[in-house]
């Protein structure tokens, strides 16, 4: 099977020990992650080959990251090194009614200062099946957008899959432009894409209240789009979300079953444990509906898994699909 | 703003680690609170200048608990020092079915070896907005008692404001005295009390089985006292409890929201949470119901911050007054 | 009173911390148990006599094992040693949707290289008041299932009360021998059993679709089992489990309270705190009824608690039987 | 054999984890200790029958502190309970320059409370080959002083062997009686005592500035005392001590090898090591040079291990002596 | 006694637990540090009223590390905020032939943002007894340089006594300017200043091989200084250093003791502990070669407590001057 | 670069957390590591193209295993997999003048079923530079030695370079063969051979007292081998070791620099950490003397990294063979 190529920033992340709060931290947990390489991390568990693609510094952090993404089977031959530094990012899990907090600290990061022809692309996609990136590189800086813009332009020319995952995050876009400037050349090349409303409207300037209709609206002005997804999340509580998800195919929008989720381990990367579950699926030629089915319990299981990524193998996501064994004690 | 000065003993808490029992700890966490304190800590995070009055060993203990006070801001300066020892409380956390477990060894501490005129509360009250005392002060020692009784009187006085927390424990009161006997005469001088009918009834005398009518009797016998407050608490078990809290302010029984509060990470010091909240409602002179709204939505968040003292800051608790962010993740 | 004598292999249990999968673990944590041991432990507690019996290697896995049941006041002194290994199994625990997941390594242990005539039973079981054995000893060797038989032929022998915890798994019986060969002679000299439909199937060749029919067809066959109990289950997820029970006396099948248990600390045990409690409520003379009621309670109990073993005690079983301090904090 | 009887008090003890400070620690590492319960400890995994005598409080603290006996084997069938506290020490262990901090909690305790005629010594004494008790003891109330001369009165009548460790120390001797007051009518019926020149002055009133010459001048006082030792710590910094032992048996001075210790664990225990090895050897009829040679190797491997026990074998202190194996990779 | 004025930036120090490498850790340890800000928590345990002046950033780190600030006792209420991030370093602690390694990760922190006028110093050092400052603050950003010269030079004018700690480092100094630019301004107005040849070289122009000439020519130079101190390491290993210092105060160059240190358990900070020491002896008007003493003991304390700071008590640096109970027991 | 092929078992490394013996332990590290693929692992982080082959069970812990290579970047695409289990082996760190202590319970592990066959050796030697192996493997199983010579004949075969670390262990050997038997027709097949006198005797049957003259019988008999490395450990305690190296190069024997190991971190593995830098050395065609120097250094650094493998870099070894930065801090 061909393999799927995954470009974005890895940061580190830093978290205080379950339940305390930033400021009673007396050491933090550390993981290396980031929203796309999240995705090849969970596909190299599901056994699809993955390959991520990013820039790191030269020190023993760009090291200790590479070897993650090596630890779990992601291929790293194509990652570039520079001087700067590791962007990073804290997280203080909510629990409860308290809300989690993020931090983010990834200014001047060795990915922002990617510039054009830094990645050969026609390499690197070669006889890929499928190419990922999201919304977040083209928001960090002028460098990474272009980059993004060139691997989406390289993967459409040589017939790989492209999905992207829109992403809008206000907080970014620092350096001058707006997602409304940058995202529509990257998603009208795009063949699927993960958002919402609030994204469509952000990122491509289509206002809809309507998701079948924003749906209709994007395919019209960009027919390349052929499949649309997006996720509902109901956070009752930091401990409690309901998750289900649906996918707009150019006819019907198909919906997948709810997962009540109590207890929850750990929020972050359960929309990239969705992601993979999609190209999964569909890579497996999976319907539609099954693909979300898949997604959404490939989701659902990241909610127990501490960390950025998901490492639920297809075993395990096929049980929750049929509703088998959920929480037992299987001895 | 007037500074808040509150008056109790604070001890050192030592709890195993996350559900283990007592019999399995092979190490104890340590922090170090106390009902009063512990209502100091949660103001200064709110922004009010708070001071905090109690007496400590002249060991490394007594100075921990000033350093953890001074690192919350609180003002330390009329802290007074002795040879004795540091009161120490075990807590064993419960979880589901399972109760939290509570010992106690607090005898023979620097606090309880308070005498008259240790403190001079002119001195310490002058210009202060608001005094706070609670019914474990004068349950721990004559001495204590009586510097309690001091201090209310001088508030009194100088025109301070002053809110009691009646908190009736059975278990203290070994000096000889009763709470009838000596509780009266600190109730009867504060301008505002938090209790509920069985306090009522063993440190006033004042049975009845309706709240308001409570109310009505002791402000009848009382008339300093204007408002009294009172909580509910429905533990459907250890990491599920359901809170709400009404206000008595002479006319009518003001009631809160009530909060499903699951997977509780803490319930020790949530009731001086909310008595925090409450005073910085009325410091910042919001309504009754504002007033307690805000204090029990602080009490809430509470139950999810582990250790003895809420560190929540005022947009925190009013978010959660909105029913905002619940739970989200916010980046 | 007469002791009660256990006999079962004893493993060195690693687990990952809390929420963290095996291919996360930087540590595990280690504990000592087995079901029966569980069970001698768990009546300790309960202040019975407990004596446990089992072959342990001459390493310092096997005294540490040891040093744990004489901890917890299990006498030790018929357990014998061999050159062998400790067995270990290794268990991920789940939680919300993700399952809990058991790797045994308990193949070539000391236990399993028992031989017949290693262990006195005469000297052991004289003057006991019960004896207990399950099903999984049996399916370890046949030098094992050797030695269950002696011991519970010698305590049929004796007058010693004795339970079997039928407890069925497909995954043992890898000595060439099936449960159907074997079970039947060691379950028809035991007064009480424990088991579901599937056990008795499997172990005893006679299927029912009806708990009651299935309990009547096997005093029928084996009169001199009087008692059959059995446990329901519903697992929600692997935070939130049901838990209820019945015992058919002859005459009726009674059933127990069913507790709601939520934020599950540790499923492993549940069965054996269940089964101490009915050995318990037995000796103590409870009614059937009383007897079951006591047993769930232990059972709810031990899901709070983490490790193998419950140390429960009378006072807290019993208020939970009575609905007493759920969860509540007690000062 | 006759087991060891040893009577004394055992406290929690506290420590921040390694090398921090008191005001440092967010946990305490927790066990549980006392001089004379120590030697009873390392005496049982010597395989020498041991059982220690006290008086704990009837909470889980003392339970546990049990449950620690227990597991280590040493009897503990004649300890007795009160309602009264666990005394607790805090040890913030030092390193290379810096001093190790002891604070005692211990006022107030159930061994505190001791009085006459509460253990039955004839019963507990029976058969016993060995009666140990210390300085400590006798320091910390009348009535503990008194019920240690029931004992030693008790083991001298039925020829049961007597050592006491006097260890003087100054700071405890608050209820109103000097050692010179109470320590010779318990020294003067012990067989074999361990001090130094100043415990011989404080508790016996012999000034001497040789060691030979005080031990001649306190065998002609006290005849029934035939055997005295001291030990030689030099302590170069807190992770590096030189250590040696002697003992004058009415003859001669013999002394034994010096141990350089340098990348200390824990100091604590371990003289109480060295009165187990001494005791030990003499049991095993040892001469008086091996005895102490064990007693040194003891010491010495106890500066190794965390906590306030010592577990090691006889193989292993053997091993030592003989010079065998020092810190060697054992496959 | 007046205060003690310190400025400069604080960083966020992430470390790996004991003895682990970069690569290995799965969390970090995290104080709070900085130089100067190491020398005022120094003194405010010596007693010294401290301020620190900084520039931090308005989020949870920026408000942690004031936070620490206040719980040593340090004044903190002329430290200014900023948008910006907190910088960080990581440091992985060497071991017996390993070197420590550091990461700085500190570009646009929001001390490097700070711009002249910023801070109003004739407030701050109104009243004040010394001002001290180190040459990591010039080598920051113009905007840093300018602000330390402002306060200098307010000092100066104030009759505040000044020292600088020269300390070097080529690696810093990145905004377009080098030391020989921006130092002797700030040199030319301090008492006393710390440094060693290489310094004097790099920040003075000043070369010569022996630092008694050397101070002579600083001093015929620049007249104000009149003493100039330096330490000598000696670094066997990680583990193993050996340190000594030597102070020239116009006539004389006087060397204090040696300490062998062993066993390190953290090196960070012992120069800010020994600049701490020097502070503390002047404003107590010991003797140069008393002042020196204090300081290098004060110094080979804080090899032995983790974290950036010192908490040396004056009665331990004297105790250790002294050579009394070095690393004893003290019960 | 042609790759280094290694062949050997991977175990489970559990071990107490530092200084705690097996007894007090509650938790255990866990970490993966086995003679042939530490040196793999150390050989990829100096930058050689390594890749391990062995065979793993097809669990959770085979797959951790071989992500934990992947990690660290060495080859993992020949190893095979199988039902059994992972073999496990304990270790209890010694320090000072205690022993270390190893528990193998390796028996019946994936790798020791390895039959004659599994793997290709002439696919994956193809283009490799080295072939390392020890005697470890042929101890294990008849078809382990089996698969070992099959290996070492087709690597003669195809011109590989071939070292061989003798490390005969007596405990193993348990299959029916002694080395004597088997080692022979391994040994004569290797270009370079580890090993002391001890070893020569036990697998070759060459008895001298002289390591020159043993090396030259060795030559004389065996002439393939054309290099003979030993090392010397002079073990002072478990804290402090001696450590040097020497190669008989056919004409002379080499001494390298002797290294005093002071606060040892680990043991384990600095023997690999040796042979890594050997075989570095000469594949960078260092000199004998450079290289032993280079491979004595290596070995010196694994002492302070925690855990089965050196992650030192190339730099990092270099500077200790030039004396440079020797534990310092650097900025």
């Amino acid at each position: 099977m061909g393999k799927v190529v995954s470009f974005g920033e890895i940061m580190m992340r830093l978290s205080p020990p379950p339940f305390q709060r930033f400021t009673q931290a007396s050491s933090f947990d550390v993981v290396y992650g980031g929203s796309e390489a999240n995705i090849a991390v969970s596909l190299a568990h599901l056994g699809i080959p993955a390959e991520h693609v990013t820039r790191f510094p030269e020190n023993d952090f760009g090291k200790t990251a590479v070897s993650e993404l090596m630890k779990h089977g992601v291929n790293t031959s194509h990652i570039v090194y520079g001087p700067e530094r590791l962007g990073v990012y804290f997280i203080e899990h909510g629990a409860s009614v308290r809300a989690s907090k993020v931090i983010y600290d990834r200014a001047g990061s060795a990915f922002a200062h990617i510039k054009p022809s830094m990645f050969d692309w026609e390499e690197i996609l070669k006889g890929a099946a499928w190419f990922h990136w999201s919304g977040i590189t083209p928001a960090i800086s002028q460098g990474a957008a272009d980059a993004c813009y060139e691997a989406i332009h390289t993967a459409r020319k040589l017939g790989v899959k492209i999905t992207g995952d829109i992403n809008y995050r206000r907080n970014l876009w620092q350096y001058g432009k707006t997602a409304i400037d940058v995202m529509p050349a990257l998603i009208q090349e795009s063949d699927i894409i993960l958002g919402g409303l609030a994204d469509f409207e952000n990122c491509l300037g289509i206002r809809e209240s309507d998701f079948t209709k924003a749906c209709q609206a994007i395919h019209k002005k960009y027919p390349v789009i052929t499949k649309i997804v997006t996720t509902y999340r109901n956070t009752i509580d930091g401990s409690h979300n309901q998750f289900s998800s649906a996918v707009w195919n150019g006819n019907a929008l198909l919906t997948s079953k709810t997962y009540d989720l109590t207890n929850i381990v750990d929020r972050i990367g359960t929309g990239d444990a969705y992601m993979a579950g999609l190209i999964y699926g569909w890579l497996k030629n999976k319907s539609d509906q099954d693909a979300i089915e898949f997604a959404t319990a490939a989701c659902a299981i990241k909610h127990t898994i501490p960390g950025d990524v998901s490492t639920a193998s297809v075993e395990e996501v096929e049980e929750l699909v049929r509703g088998e064994n959920i929480g037992k004690l299987l001895r």
